[in-house]
């Protein structure tokens, strides 16, 4: 089985890819894990200007030897290739995985949305920095290689899930990318905004007309929170409550996903 | 002629309401301006709760004396007020103008998609405490007491236009409150964000489904702009060009409006 990684916002550091090469070789013999040298370009703030991104991507996503593709890091920018790259995939595109999360939800989504492979939202190569970061990379490799459920998160089953990162959401709603999410239980993490910020997203999410059918809402880690001046007065769970009950739908508790080594699996859709 | 002052989102010092005051009192003795006590509340970041800002709202917009509702100052939160207000305004608040701009765009917004008075971008009463403040607040008050031409931003003619805050018209796509646009001319402008910011922004504006319509997009004064790590390595006027012809509508240059001095008056629809 082989895995591709490929970086459509910001690149990553050699030895990054060094670690997680080396991971996968040890933890999982059987994967053969190619990190794409479009990884490592620097143009500015991408990993390689917009055209150089999506022939990655596309390089990756349109091969049929490769089963699953597995994004490098976030940062900005996958949403400045869709244009490029969602007319252009091909079959092969279709029967593949594709693993990130964070500014990768532009290409999770668009996916989704396209019917295109199975879209998860899951750690990244770039995690296995973080403290424990062997464990945290090991649910997104468990999952690509065996379907291992160990790294899902634990309310999954049955219903159909999806998870962004709320900005990232909130950058999809009213665009032809955000997915059909009728009937799915929308999980949501953020990190480094100030809490008058996230309260203005979740009342972009409330007031979606796309996103009316929800089954729930779950809330991950609200992380590197910014300083509010003055203070805020609320906490990120009074603030869901509030905007589910204007929303309509049901606030179903927490979610172990975020910008945390505990970030776990959300495969879209049916896990 | 009577003009209400009331603040939907942050308080003002009651020393701009004092100047604000004194200002009109000279400059336009034909006007009655009542600036709203609950100016000068304060609940931790609003001025008053939800239900007090409200309150103060739908008195002034639904009193028949009043010809004009000024907004005293942005911020945020007057999106937390809608479901409370839009409901509850009678036939005296179809009568009047509405000014602000900033974080008011989710009021004028809302006003302006179901129909009630005349919206307005425009400079606000704390704007008096800018460098030249008698200047850039006399553009709104000329407007609201005499139909004054002479602060319209000058590009107006013609062609129906409106005007928002990129972030706050961010946050209001994909929802009900999002007017129809369709062959306005769009002005934006921002403040205090990093330029990857405004560049997600104008994606999501660009992708927009309510607003493949347009006739044209302006780009204002981009201010205070947040430092970016590393270097971006293109300009606000590059940024919208580029995401205008991913829209297919044209770029039709500068507006002069934004949070500086210089800020215009944008009554939306035909001026």
């Amino acid at each position: 089985m082989k895995i591709a990684v490929v970086a459509p916002a910001r690149p990553i550091d050699p030895l990054v890819g060094a670690r997680v090469s080396a991971f996968a070789a040890i933890a999982y013999p059987q994967v053969d894990l190619y990190v794409h040298p479009q990884c490592f370009e620097s143009d500015g703030h991408f990993a390689g200007s917009d055209q150089v991104r999506a022939a990655a991507f596309l390089e990756v996503a349109n091969d049929p030897s490769i089963d699953a593709v597995w994004f490098a890091r976030g940062g900005y920018g996958s949403n400045r290739i869709l244009e490029l790259v969602m007319p252009r995939l091909g079959d092969a595109a279709r029967n593949k995985t594709y693993l990130g999360y964070s500014d990768m939800g532009f290409l999770l989504a668009a996916l989704y949305a396209r019917g295109f492979g199975r879209p998860v939202h899951g750690p990244m190569a770039v995690d296995i920095g973080r403290q424990g970061g062997d464990r945290t990379v090991a649910r997104s490799l468990g999952w690509m290689v065996g379907r291992d459920r160990q790294g899902l998160e634990p309310s999954l089953g049955g219903r159909p899930a999806a998870a962004f990162n709320l900005t990232i959401l909130g950058n999809l709603i009213g665009t032809p990318w955000l997915p059909d999410l009728t009937d799915h239980v929308l999980m949501i993490e953020e990190v480094s905004e100030p809490l008058y910020r996230i309260d203005r997203t979740l009342f972009q999410m409330a007031h979606a007309t796309q996103l009316q059918g929800l089954a729930g809402v779950r809330l991950g880690a609200v992380t590197d929170v910014q300083s509010n001046d003055p203070p805020w007065g609320e906490t990120p769970e009074t603030m869901i409550r509030r905007w589910c009950g204007e929303m309509g739908v049901p606030f179903l508790g927490a979610a172990e996903i975020g910008h945390t080594g505990g970030n776990t699996v959300v495969p879209f859709g049916v896990a």
